[in-house]
């Protein structure tokens, strides 16, 4: 027998919740700070803080004419209300439909993984153990569905709690900003921090919480108890779907609907007030790249945990009940907490911003810093946290598996992580020559603009597939599939810093919303446009780190399926896995067809009304009238309602189509297929969309002699980067990053599934 | 032992050669009625014909002003041997380069093989039946070095003679037009069918003579004979790739660069004699659509013929050297052209087009019948070609096949060719629904017309794929590899048929220019735009057989390069193979960045001459000076030999090192990887192109209220078409096309080296 962790099991018990809680607090300490920026009548801001730190003193304060003026604020705060009645009212909506869904789901998994053993309420011996005896399959039906229910109740919570903070922050952003641009940054970063450290220590808590309870049942007999806890990842990212692809639609309907009428064709800014559906896109902004995303990466964080933990539940510390060591995946996680819990106070307390030109580097240094840091807590929590060497299991044979292997493994999807970010950054950035490319490219027009941005986003892809690759390569190889599972967990460990800087982003861009429409001076636009140009490169970067990690996670919950299902191995060479593969591979673009299509139309939609009201309300150019914003947000929310209905069940329904009639091979086939496939679209998608984005406010903001030679706002180039932009809008925002919420789920589904379709599935095959 | 074939040996020895004959006569006859439309001064045309049949009675001549005006006349031979001198000086500058690569890569194939056993001269054990002797690596390094070296000279010759043809027919179509529609459908027809028929029965021929050499050589050793046969197939596509990459580049960079100036910015028609790119538009139509596609058609059809041959050498009639059964892919391409070759009678005599309307129908119907006569063609060879029962090899197991088995195999890959056909036309023909409402959606603009493209490209994929997967699933279950790879040659057996509705595409589209700059009257200007219009539906269907073959040939050229070099499965389930998938997944989209990247650069280069020149050539948009035609020809020349190189190279040295470095487990991975990628985007991207071309070409014929109300030419939602059009080019006519060349040439290139990476791969792997 081998050694157990170094880490006595108590310890592990308290370090756990004790992160998690340690993470709350310090998200709710971001919250009170935030907080104390008002945005009732009372003079505008933070006079209480004068002298103190934070960022908080004078030097960057270059008072306006109007930063007193009380009916700015009472403007700021009348939008924000407006804002975040919008979000809550679609949320409701939302989550009202995904309800009936989710109880519609829960009773599937229960009745399809009841039927495995006949609905018997005997116990039956165990799967890799045959000497013990372990819970019916029924038992792990009902605890299966519990855990789907709490993954999607955490989840549903993650965005909508996400959401409030946003729409908390939008105005106190905008309020900041009349004091200076660093004030403004921190703000919007600190909320960024509230929802990240809110959303990775609650994931973490729910999770060890609900192991904790159901070991009560389950007691011995790990291997049920883990494969339990997966539904906890399939609840987590079923809600993410709907969150992302609802959200989506939303958010890029009321923005390309907006521009296409606003900026083309009425030659007003962006934001306008006169806008009628200039609501719908700020309330977007919050369902779409703020709650969606927050399920998003829950979702992730969720299924990274799960196969982890259900692979090692069957490894030699699995098996021998070193609970230190099963926790080996939390204890990742709570490391993360308090690596980026330090990495925020470098943004927040230890520098500060003086200038715009500081913000892209404050948040890259986030990203390092992070990396860095959590290479010796990942050292640290392999050290203590594991037995020197153990046993995993690797469909059928056995592997020797040393600690410092699985630090490697866990560094390496860490660092791929950063690999993949810088990446992103350079070819999204327009601080680079790829943006700027584009950009110049507009000279000749949309056309160019458009091919030279489709080009990049598929260069682009290359660096990141071959980051994923040797991880994959190494994590495989050291550790076979529980390797892949940390790796991927590596790299979502600093996930509180990731959501941070994320959606630090929209915040920033509903600020300058804000702004706009409170009528207040463009100087302060400029600088939450500032703001905003260095968010659409960390959405970038956030979305290359969600699609790395959707990458590692999905294949690591294909082998805990393959394991499960009882696949030994999936060969290209056959009939029914090479037919899975190829209608794998083309399920991202079916997906992609129906949620570009859907923003299409329903932008289409927007675009009659926002012309409808134009032409019909007397005043409404003149700034006299004021549109009607209820009916734009309707439309929108109607549209992404109905519209993410049929994308959800090509999602939802493949796996169990498949596996039912097909069997096991063909939907091994499936989910390879769609990994391979969809990582590439996913991040060519975003990476494509944020390059236009960034080229036309390259073009707009014309820092540099060449841009000024394309500029300035209205000028041919920059009504050909409009274009690009708009296009690129879906695929950034709709598209792309539901293409990772695809191929995780399918992957989580399968697992879940998998003694189902064991024992029931590939009825066609079997018939035929 | 098992029965021989119904049909005799000599029979069979007959046959074929007669059936190429045939082929080659026929093609003849068509170019000798093409050649009595006279272009020399002599009063026009085809007087000769008078009350002849062939379509060449007088109801249809409306006879205009201009019809015996000798001006005229000459000014169109005048610039059909411009379009032909830049063609024929583009493709000698092409095959110079082409010719260095052909030399140094055929020492490349001698001396890597050669090296497989020490360049040893003696025999040796066969692989399959050691009782017997072998002919030595070297000699099969040797002829597999003449074979590459035939195949890449016969591929060179059939894109040349190709685009002598089209160059030969395109004025005598304008000539036509004048007096009909029907007529110039006829002409430009049949210059197709002269291409089509040309490249099918002379593909036959010499790979028929080189096996009947080589045999005198290898006598009863035929694993070694066909071993060394499939450099045949590696020659023609590797002249493919470069044919239809370069090419490509030079039309869409022409083409992009003309429309950007003239059409967007002058304002002047396409085709424009003014327009200074016009003449390298017309050139690059001849050069890519018909040199590149004939070379990439007869590519796929040389790999097609190899995988069968090569996997049935091992078969049991392979090993008891049933000639007849051996030469069943052979028999069926007979079969083909003699079908092909009722078919094209159909269009050419037994019906006659009266209207425009009826140009599309009759297209089409040439695919229905060719596709109806092809299925009794089938059941007649399997029936005497194949013996009633006989056994495949299947990675190490034997699968017995009877011959009706295979007959359903050859079928179901003829029908899934006429599926994909059906799919193609419904996504880009603008008589359906998908298309118009891509038209629809340019009333908001060009970013909505991209968005709704981009969404019906992605949609069109999924069809084709299930209908790829079907007929993998059936052929594959039947006769394994066998029966995949004869699959391929039953969707390809209509070859003749499927070039000549192909090339009939740009031979019309160049009869236009003509007709523009010859300054005809503006109805035969419609006359032939009608012909361009079926022609872009067409192309867009030859470009969906295309697709659909190579993904069944890669398949089985995979099979055999898997059994050939001794792997008995490709399990996702290892790091090796998971990675060559995901890194094999990505190729595709490095190489659209690539060719798409040139294609923008090129562009930009030939808008900034086309400025130039209307710059500083005083009296050019008057009309009263000449542009500098061949200062756009270079560019176009010298930009697609230079950005041809690195893309080939990425194709040509992918394998080599992924081979050589990594071994035959990655490499698999990655030929899977970039076979399930590739289909998807080659199949999207050249129907979005196609799609985007034909809505608008909707706007632009205004024939139904719903398209007047988007017109006329000049309008917002023209201004929208045009734009996705020119997006669309480098994707349908440059990317696209090229990755269906990529995904086979990797497979038949892997399968050439397949006993060099046997012996000396994986060095990476052996020495970590």
């Amino acid at each position: 027998m081998v050694a157990s962790a170094f880490l006595p099991e108590l310890w592990t018990e308290i370090l756990i919740p004790v992160c998690a809680v340690v993470g709350i607090v310090f998200s709710l300490f971001q919250w009170f700070i935030v907080s104390r920026v008002k945005v009732s009548g009372d003079q505008g801001a933070s006079s209480s803080s004068g002298g103190a730190k934070n960022g908080y003193d004078d030097y960057l304060i270059e008072e306006e004419e109007g930063v007193n003026d009380q009916s700015v604020v009472a403007k700021c705060a009348e939008i924000q209300t407006a804002i975040s009645e919008g979000a809550t009212s679609f949320l409701f909506t939302e989550y009202q439909y995904v309800g009936v869904f989710m109880v519609f789901f829960a009773a599937i998994i229960f009745v399809f993984l009841g039927s495995v053993e006949g609905f018997s309420t005997e116990s039956k011996p165990c799967t890799y153990d045959s000497t013990k005896t372990c819970k019916p399959a029924l038992a792990t039906a009902a605890f299966s569905t519990i855990a789907f229910i709490l993954g999607a109740v955490t989840s549903v919570l993650s965005g909508f709690l996400g959401m409030k903070i946003a729409t908390y922050a939008n105005a106190r952003t905008t309020l900041e900003a009349r004091k200076g641009v660093g004030k403004a940054f921190i703000v919007a970063f600190r909320s960024g921090a509230v929802m990240g450290f809110l959303l990775a220590a609650s994931g973490l808590l729910v999770l060890y919480i609900t192991i904790n309870v159901f070991k009560i049942y389950y007691g011995d007999d790990w291997e049920g108890l883990f494969e339990a806890i997966t539904g906890y990842g399939l609840g987590g990212s079923s809600m993410a779907l709907f969150g992302r692809v609802g959200g989506g639609i939303y958010t890029k309907a009321a923005d390309v609907g907006a521009d296409l009428v606003g900026k083309i064709e009425r030659n007003i800014p962006e934001d306008d007030p006169r806008n009628p559906a200039v609501i719908a896109d700020n309330v977007g902004d919050n369902v779409g790249d703020i709650a969606g995303m927050g399920s998003d990466l829950f979702g992730s964080y969720a299924e990274a945990s799960c196969a982890a933990l259900v692979v090692a539940s069957i490894s030699s510390f699995g098996i021998n009940h070193d609970f230190t060591a099963m926790c080996y995946p939390l204890l990742i996680s709570s490391m993360g907490i308090l690596v980026c819990l330090i990495t925020t106070l470098f943004a927040t307390d230890f520098f500060e911003i003086k200038a715009v030109k500081e913000i892209e580097p404050a948040l890259k240094n986030q990203l390092i810093i992070s990396t860095a840091i959590m290479t010796v807590g990942i050292a640290v929590v392999s050290w203590v946290g594991l037995p020197s060497s153990f046993t995993i299991f690797n469909f059928g044979t056995q592997k020797v598996v040393q600690n410092w292997q699985l630090f490697l493994c866990v560094c390496v999807g860490l660092w791929a992580g950063l690999i993949i970010g810088f990446v992103t950054e350079y070819y999204t950035s327009n601080a680079y020559s790829p943006v700027q490319d584009v950009a110049d490219s507009c000279r000749t027009g949309a056309a160019t603009n458009v091919i030279f941005g489709l080009a990049l986003g598929y260069k682009s892809v290359i660096i990141p597939i071959f980051a994923i690759a040797i991880s994959i390569f190494v994590s495989f190889s050291f550790a076979a599939m529980y390797g892949v599972a940390v790796a991927a967990l590596g790299m979502l460990s600093t996930i509180a810093t990731g959501l941070a800087i994320d959606a630090y982003g929209p915040i920033s861009d509903n600020a300058g919303g804000i702004a706009e429409m409170a009528g207040m001076s463009h100087r302060i636009r400029e600088r939450t446009d500032a703001l905003d140009a260095a968010g659409n490169t960390t959405a970038a970067i956030g979305k290359g780190f969600a699609i790395g990690s959707a990458a590692l996670v999905s294949l690591a919950l294909f082998g805990a399926f393959v394991s499960r299902a009882g696949v030994h191995t999936v060969d290209v060479l056959t009939p029914k896995v090479i037919i899975g593969l190829l209608v794998g591979a083309m399920l991202p673009y079916w997906f992609s067809a129906m949620t570009m299509k859907s923003v299409g139309s329903a932008a289409l939609k927007m675009v009659e009304e926002v012309r409808r009201q134009f032409n019909t309300i007397p005043g409404l150019m003149e700034g006299t009238a004021k549109p009607d914003y209820a009916t734009c947000v309707k439309i929108s929310t109607d549209a992404s309602i109905k519209e993410m209905i049929p994308p959800g069940c090509l999602v939802m329904l493949t796996p169990l189509i498949v596996g039912f009639f097909f069997g096991v091979e063909t939907l091994s086939g499936v989910l390879a297929g769609s990994l391979v496939s969809g990582v590439q679209i996913a991040i060519s998608a975003s990476n494509t969309g944020g390059a236009w984005d960034n080229a036309k406010k390259y073009i707009e903001a014309g820092v540099s002699e060449h841009a000024k030679s394309l500029g300035p706002k209205g000028s041919e180039p920059h009504k050909a980067a409009v274009i690009g932009d708009t296009i690129g809008d879906p695929l950034k925002d709709t598209s792309g990053p539901s293409l990772n919420i695809l191929i995780k789920l399918m992957a989580v589904e399968s697992l879940v599934f998998a003694p189902f379709f064991a024992t029931h599935g590939g009825i066609l095959f079997k018939y035929l």
